[in-house]
């Protein structure tokens, strides 16, 4: 693998391609083929050959994918072949929905603290986690070693609330607030933006 | 404007510009470049320049973008600039989320119904609405003109809810459930991916 030479929106249909595999795997199927794993994943059965080239010779001409090898490599190049620890800054109504979904540990991603910065929040049990304090996240954060947060402050606490989670070492953050987040170049930011993808349909309407 | 020939890669920048344009406006600011409103939404100055150009001419060269005016123009493209009422389906702990939030009002998503098929959910509140029962949705939906729609249900109902939301005539569809659906030509579905995304970034770490 030469990671260096793969552009990043290869990188981001790997997990697409990945979800359409698992589909695949849980109907029972063992081998697919770029045209059906491209149409699945509403990806051109070329791009799904390039895309998937990048990373080595994971099918035949031919005789198609292995749907159980293929899964386990892209699992591997993303790192999902593991758990990560991840950090909840925000317990209100969102953060709540996530810390009850088990969607992200099945997928590999363990909630393992909530914070708040509401006094009247802290305490709270929220599904299996008690809300703490913001007031020692860095720290906590720190000697946990976790490197992955997801925030669901309000907007005009996010950047601040970001700042605090670079300097204690988070590299990877799944913002949930609608506002644009500055990080220095070694820390990557993913906003979830509902409104933005309503908002490239109601053109077609 | 000749919306035919505009790739929907463009057509899914605009709410990214718009998105910074408001944010330049609650700054104060009136006029942009290219530059500056690429380095925001962290697309290149050329894409920026590119993107616009194919719906007329926002700027003039050396005096840069009027904030005001194109905001107003990228608003009346993607047709924001009107309220859209929103059926939402799935009134579990996202649901409540989603329902309580302001966000999706603010930006003119206004949520009309929710709606669940749990008889213990019928009747609660959430926020402002009441959950109504599923059984009649498709009645309501029709009735009311609504032709777009938000799903929070369990991924193993997604499919059959659109089929019904399909059915009733809605048009644009953001669903939560962690599932591809099939759709129509004439639907558009977008879904809601932060697993994807986290996904995404752990590739990096």
């Amino acid at each position: 693998m030469t990671e260096k030479t793969i552009p990043d929106i290869v990188v981001s249909r790997l997990p697409v391609y990945l979800q359409t595999l698992q589909l695949f795997q849980k109907e029972g199927k063992t081998i697919t083929s770029s045209q059906e794993l491209g149409e699945k994943s509403c990806i051109s059965a070329a791009q799904v050959r390039k895309d998937l080239s990048f990373f080595g010779e994971f099918g035949k001409q031919g005789s198609g994918y292995d749907i159980g090898y293929l899964s386990s490599q892209i699992r591997s190049i993303l790192k999902m072949d593991r758990v990560w620890d991840v950090a909840l800054i925000g317990g209100g109504d969102l953060g709540h929905a996530i810390a009850r979904y088990p969607g992200f540990a099945e997928r590999g991603f363990r909630i393992k603290y909530v914070f708040d910065s509401d006094p009247s929040k802290i305490g709270q049990k929220v599904g299996s986690h008690t809300i703490v304090s913001t007031e020692n996240m860095a720290d906590t954060i720190k000697k946990s070693g976790i490197i992955v947060a997801m925030i669901t402050v309000p907007s005009r606490a996010a950047q601040s609330v970001v700042d605090q989670l670079v300097q204690a070492g988070v590299k990877a953050i799944l913002n949930y607030a609608p506002v644009l987040i500055d990080v220095p170049d070694d820390v990557r930011v993913e906003t979830v933006s509902p409104i933005l993808q309503l908002e490239h349909m109601t053109y077609y309407l």
